[in-house]
């Protein structure tokens, strides 16, 4: 994580306002701001969306959808918006949808594949905050997720927008599928491992811990206040939906077959995850130095804090920023090496993963409108 | 409050950056930044200070002071602004206060009192986020806060900075005691039934629910997490220290004294607080449309959001914002006129209130830095 | 609150034990047991009835329905009954409720009204969990509750069962209805006061806390550990179903019309309520000694607990007991006399209060199985 | 763990009740009651030693010790316990000790070592709830608890309690070394696949999440409702006292060295503690029935519930409760086998453990004073 002095750079902005004044979009439209649609904005990826985009320096939000409350004003549903949003909800159908430069996708699995393929042909970008394009094989997805997938010749062309793996390629995406949460925390965590070759790929382990908001909005009893706090429980351990996901992604960062154990966990938050992840430094080679590895395969990515040695992560440092932090440690006896890495499911492993994709899509700073610092305590 | 149109308004901003540049302080040094320190920067009101300071457009943060964690660096003790902020904690008698334009004091009561007239005659502004300048009559300190005031004479110098109700005169103030938490939301809720002499002033009641940050980041028993969660209480029912203080606040702003009961509440939140308020209407007078009255008292107001009729604020929809809002709701049988007005004590009733204040002493816009979107969920 | 010397008074019981032996009910069947019917066991009433009766040493529960989860095993719905409980639930219109010595009824409300005349027919006794017997006037029923009352001559035989209030009507009582949570807790605050006529009895107001079991295992936006949690809210201030309820108890505790204020509040709590109660001295009168006073007046009660002077009561000192623990405070001013009051508002506030008028019912100890501490921290 | 048919076993208590009078101790004293001091009551283990003897039908508490608060009600300070006590605490100091028939310590690590010989010499017998006797060798409990062991000859004496385990070795004991929490869940957890030489015991993974509650009720910032809320993160990754404790205990089960990664987590809740427990099946072996494998292990144990397959722990069915709750699942990919055990911290994990002990030494029912069913919601 590069340093930045303390003070908010001014110069940069005021540069790279006369740069693009205008130009961030071909579309035009208002002024210099890219528009943006959000389908399925009543939820919590959707209202999170909407509190990163509304103050984002170079893009205005135009439409948002939701089939249930269309027509009713977004911040009379979430009155946190009050005075920062003067939009109504919409139709999903909506046509001024067609016209927005890039459309979020904040829906259920299934929605955006077949959404997409119209939007896309009408030349506008999409993000997919949901799973549909992130499994690149139609058999596994349809084996995941209880259907066939409905625009599979889109899978190959979808970009996997887990952004320091694949910056380029997400530079000259159509579509991009933002990764989930777990799989954002897990990847993130076991990269630099697995690009230097130091841990056995095929004994890696991810112990993962969620707060609520994971489950999202949806009426569910588990997700109850008088079910869910003060208390805490494995779940998924026979097959969770993001397994395979972190498997594709694993097995492309490593560049061979991984093998991957996953069991993830309700806990007591409204935000965070924090995923602790145990591998197998490779025999017969000397370890290297974690940390130093940690440091430099993070050195330049704004996104990725990689903590100083013996100091850990708490969930709550990441609360409310687009900010993965992450700690490295070897076991004690040395036969494992462990990594903590913590994310706010909603923001990294979300919403601000989402517009960090926008802004290289769209080729604005990286960082545009995801400097938030994080709401401690 | 007034309606943002939802898109960041670059243009307000470069008109204004471009009119003040080098303006916003005699001082000069960092370009245009005003240059701001921060006494007693390791608590909850110090660091709250810094994450909203160290994303301000037109300030930087120079010192930041802590007795026990001088030399430190800020970040490491909240990994929360790593990579915002490259400040080491420096010593309370640190000379480089002396060179602030303004100088926060985020300290235990009692502390600014003895150090805040230094600065001042260095010409140094003050903004006292603790008890020291809040209370007009030495006695009724001395009564309170256990000891002799330091320095009675700047207590009638010193500007109450409730900023709703007292804007002119903090405009023009060196010394600026913020106000607690419990008395902002007390007094921006009773203000428009005082000032319109609509309820009988004599008779008020202030039930009021606060947030375990409010007792600080000392070590108290009270304060443990299992002490503390899945759990509610009153204390300080027979006289706590924001008693005098509103009722010092009321009787201003009615113009006449008051009679106030008044009962604090810790809840089982990390911020947030709740005051649920209860007057007597005018015997005598037809009830006014309390509706109405709530939206044109505040209609000017950036910080204070009356809800439409029937909606209650709940204290998540200003968590990490410096808004008030308020709702108001006639009881069934018309004996009570109820006010509900909910805040995030770090925010609105600390250091955004603190950094609202700082805005106006220094001529800057008064929501510069303060148009963070609640954290929700 | 009687004194216990500390030491579980085996010779009570055994003494208990040997007198009562198969005489508890005149239905014998399980040997001394009296048989228990639950109607509504899968919410977090019945639930909780089960955790008191499983362990209660003169009753057996015989029956539990649930509509839903019929057939299921009552353990593998709630995995904290396993090792206690073998019944499976059974539908609501099993006839093997006809049978048992006394049925609770933890259903929503307008389930009882229709079902327990058939049994009171039988010769059961009925407790009801809901508010269908608890209003005397049918009108003011169907005002509240949307509905014409259905058996509307079994109001007037019903007993509220307060039983502080109104032990001897319970002891000969066929029908109880069991007092609402928000309720038990004022309506314990505020006896005192109006019973000594120390009080102004239309001027009374009643802030409430409560956790959020109180709203059920419905599944319900608000009651999501995302909306709930870390956040607190007012709801129901233009008028709550429990305000009439509370004013016909407080009427006729205190011999006439009562004027009450009642605004409940969400609190991010799993259980408990506080109420904070708002009296005006008699105008005239010397204060009387508020603390002798409630301290006389609960001297023989089992479960009411006045706290000493100055020492405030938190809810999680009830948390699983059938207690109510109360203090009592002169506001500083003299204005007004401020009570607290915390409940468990699943014990004392709904199951707990169930079994203590069940064992009045039966003739039982009225403490028997309700003896439990308090689960602290 | 066998089924109870969810009636209370009147008839059961009475006749250990008859058979036993008098004669649970040779000491007498309190009737048929044991005489039982604690020392140190007055942190969270000490009072919940008193919730759970001051329910039990065979002892009675005669001292409880507490420098701090010495003189001082214990009820005052517990009010949860008003009612239920009429003890004052004593000095550590205190003679009365020595007649106890025996004494829990419930301080902190380094005094039991200390106290416990003159206790022991006195024919006291001595239930240590701290670490002082668990580790048995002297140079190992140095390297981690910092000093020299006050008296390395009583290592060898203790007993290991772990009930289940030792159920023998502990009815014979003078002094009983009561486990730490975690090793509690992690040895309960895996005990089976060791038993069973199913998986390979030099790759064992604990991944373990705690409540607050198990910091104690010292003063730390990092246990500050405000700190330790709405947040997680992992502690002690480089080396936990639990863990040569741990090891130790899997070594003695496996009868042969083990390799354990352990990794601890504080997480926002006030009690409980989930283990996640990762093993690989012994290569070349067909995988066992883990379910039934785990069944049988502990098919005859009163506080060990092995859940149906397919449903998994939440710490919140255990709360307030005696059982470590256990699933187990094999990872979808067959190369790990995960084993998920929760146990309340406070109860199976320190008092109710300790009080389980108690009633083996003392001649009494194993369950005594130990079958309360955990509070849920």
């Amino acid at each position: 994580m590069p340093h930045d002095d303390g003070y908010w750079q001014w110069s940069r902005w005021v540069d790279w306002l006369v740069a693009n004044a205008g130009n961030a979009t071909g579309r035009g439209g208002h002024g210099m701001s890219a528009r943006i649609g959000i389908v399925g904005g009543s939820g919590y990826t959707g209202i999170e969306l909407l509190r990163i985009l509304l103050a984002h320096p170079a893009v205005s939000v135009t439409h948002v959808t939701s089939r249930a409350e269309r027509g009713q004003s977004v911040a009379g549903v979430y009155p946190s918006l009050r005075g920062h949003c003067g939009l109504l909800f919409v139709d999903p159908a909506d046509p001024g949808l067609l016209e927005c430069d890039l459309v979020f996708f904040a829906t259920p699995n299934g929605t955006a594949m077949r959404q997409a393929p119209a939007l896309l042909a009408a030349g506008v970008r999409v993000v997919d905050l949901a799973a549909d394009f992130r499994l690149r094989d139609p058999a596994e997805w349809e084996r995941w997720y209880g259907e066939p997938h409905a625009c599979p010749a889109l899978l190959e062309e979808a970009v996997y927008g887990l952004v320091e793996t694949a910056r380029d390629a997400v530079r000259g995406a159509r579509l991009v599928a933002n990764p989930g949460c777990y799989p954002t925390a897990v990847q993130l965590g076991l990269w630099p491992l697995l690009a230097s070759g130091s841990v056995d790929c095929e004994d890696l382990i991810a112990d993962t811990k969620s707060g609520v908001s994971g489950a999202g909005r949806h009426l569910r009893t588990g997700s109850l206040y008088a079910e869910a706090a003060d208390s805490l429980a494995a779940y998924g351990v026979s097959g969770h939906r993001h397994w395979p996901e972190i498997r594709q992604g694993l097995t492309r960062l490593a560049g061979r077959a991984v093998g991957l154990t996953f069991v993830p966990h309700l806990t007591p938050m409204i935000r965070g995850i924090h995923a602790t992840l145990y591998a197998r430094p490779q025999a017969g080679h000397p370890a290297p130095d974690w940390q130093a590895l940690f440091e430099q395969h993070y050195a330049a990515e704004a996104f990725v804090d990689v903590l100083p040695q013996g100091q850990y992560p708490d969930t709550r440092s990441v609360r409310g920023a687009n900010t993965c932090r992450i700690a490295v440690e070897p076991a004690p006896d040395g036969t494992r090496v462990v990594v903590m890495a913590v994310i706010d499911n909603l923001v990294k492993g979300a919403a601000g993963q989402a517009v960090q994709n926008m802004n290289v899509m769209l080729g604005l700073p990286e960082t545009a409108g995801l400097d938030a610092i994080a709401v401690v305590p």
